[in-house]
């Protein structure tokens, strides 16, 4: 069951343009006015093609909420204290959080990850409410050093491919990714500023919602990671090590799982935007397997997906993660891979074309 | 149950503003981030506004697509013949049309309606898979002179306001609109153009895909309706009956229904929208209980959102009609009214706020 990293990677192939193609022929066939349905053809030519059939079933849906705690709270970039991550997770377990209600309205399932919250949670995992994947007890400060070594990284993206795995061994027809960690735009912000070329300051908002003198600080953090640290944006997992966090690795991690087994991910917001983005770089075809869910309020988060290429399905103003995004989306996926085979051509319908 | 729509038109209350303060009061307290819900957390509002209560369901759902047909595609104002009218009323009947998928997809209904389609459909009302409001075989010519008579304008609004009626008392708390009718962009330009003041040259688009010669002739065709049969933009009836159609009177009709039943509706795209924009020309109040499901690609439908002052909740580069748009809005909608009895508040979670 357990495949290495390096498998993956060189596993991960593109989505075959002939299927792209035979989809869409039996698209523009349908008794709609050309392209009518917009987006929705897009997604619906996606998903035939990546799943070779012209019946394509997304119904199984699984979001994957990871979360991890981050060492440059300290540096005070963040709005709510560390404390609120391992709370959240606990919120999650209870049934009780925005991505549950979200999740449930979605007919989604949410599997919550342990990838590095700096509290013990052996007990929600001994309970099986949680998986438990901590690298450790969240990631050092990456405003004095890496944020973690290159074999942590490793190992974290091996147990998001691994989790991948395992979802769609069990079935899991389409997978979403989601976070939680306080902290966690600011290693997001640096690895859009590494892998971009972009500033610190052109990249980085307010996350939860901080005063501008922190917003200041927050950016004078990234700024100092990026110059102490120096990542090298070709080796996308010494970006990932040296300013990114357990759960974004976690989330590159799935999204590679996906790809390597020909799943479609929906990616939510600007964190797991992040880990979309660092698994874009260590194996560009996985981006076919992508599907970017909205586009968030934080202001990097356009630029990120810019960086992916992906056109958001939703645009309600978001800010959260979760993963809620990407559950408010999977109705739209799903509806979207109804079309192809549900829908009569002008031929079936006996309608003038 | 009949009920006039001079009744109606009266009997339109506004949201209550307490209501709204008190709904966006337990939003502002759930265990996220401020706002962090965008969008979801403004229907959530709405709809516990129009509902009066902090547990508003719009589980049972109905859209309802109104199909007519247009003297004006004489013409050729249309890339479609007038035939293929019935030919999608059969196609909705036999379920395998966009809107009977998409609707499906979002556990809604679909009812459909002939308000004035040019073919005798007597058979499916007779067999009870359609309801028959037909006012008559389509509307008149509108470059010849006035669409209908404004007896025939009042008879298609108080159809769809009855048909609204109806369906709520059959438990539907969440409606939403859908049109068939070849030609009807032809019209719903005119009314956008009569109640903005815009040209006809701003507000007109190509439908379901018409080329630069016949875009050139179909304004021209709306500037000459329109200098015709001169509408008085400050009685909605005059512009319905002399520039409108069938469908988008009975559309007016449901929305006014709605509002009247205090029940919210989801508007689909443009056709729809110069329904309710007829519908917020008669009962101003109306428009609080309209929710706008996406932006059309028909370039004229930004201007019909700016007229209505809603903001839509997709942008799917949609441009089908038929109720495809509010069908896949209404899973975001419900979603929004779960949001806000069954997400916990920061004490609740007992997290840290």
């Amino acid at each position: 069951m357990k495949i290495s990293m390096e498998q993956v990677l060189r596993g991960i192939r593109p989505v075959d343009p002939a299927w792209r193609a035979k989809a869409r022929a039996r698209l523009d066939d349908l008794a709609i006015p050309l392209n009518s349905l917009g987006s929705l053809l897009d997604l619906a030519e996606q998903l035939a093609a990546i799943k070779e059939t012209m019946t394509p079933s997304v119904a199984r849906k699984m979001v994957v909420t990871m979360a991890g705690d981050h060492g440059v709270v300290a540096e005070g970039v963040s709005a709510f204290p560390q404390e609120v991550t391992p709370q959240m997770v606990h919120n999650f377990v209870a049934g009780g959080a925005a991505i549950n209600i979200l999740a449930e309205a979605a007919g989604a399932g949410v599997t919550v990850v342990d990838m590095g919250v700096a509290a013990d949670l052996s007990d929600l995992a001994d309970q099986g409410k949680i998986l438990s994947c901590k690298v450790a007890y969240g990631t050092q400060n990456m405003a004095k050093g890496p944020a973690m070594s290159r074999a942590q990284a490793v190992q974290a993206l091996e147990a998001g491919i691994e989790i991948a795995g395992s979802l769609i061994e069990g079935g899991i027809e389409l997978l979403g990714t989601g976070d939680m960690g306080i902290g966690n735009t600011t290693p997001s912000s640096a690895i859009l500023a590494v892998f971009s070329g972009k500033s610190p300051r052109q990249v980085t908002g307010r996350g939860t919602g901080i005063c501008d003198s922190a917003l200041d600080n927050k950016i004078r953090v990234i700024e100092t990671a990026i110059a102490l640290n120096n990542p090298d944006p070709d080796d996308a997992l010494d970006v990932l090590a040296k300013v990114g966090g357990f759960e974004i690795a976690g989330i590159a991690g799935l999204v590679l799982g996906a790809a390597y087994h020909r799943v479609p991910i929906v990616i939510d917001g600007f964190i797991s935007s992040a880990g979309a983005l660092v698994a874009k770089h260590l194996a560009p075809n996985a981006i076919d397997y992508m599907i970017a869910a909205h586009q968030s309020v934080e202001p990097g988060h356009r630029y990120m997906l810019e960086e992916l290429g992906l056109k958001p399905i939703l645009n309600l103003n978001l800010r959260l993660g979760e993963g809620t995004g990407a559950a408010l989306a999977m109705p739209i996926v799903e509806t979207a891979s109804r079309i192809i085979h549900r829908m009569l051509t002008f031929t079936d319908a006996g309608v003038t074309a």
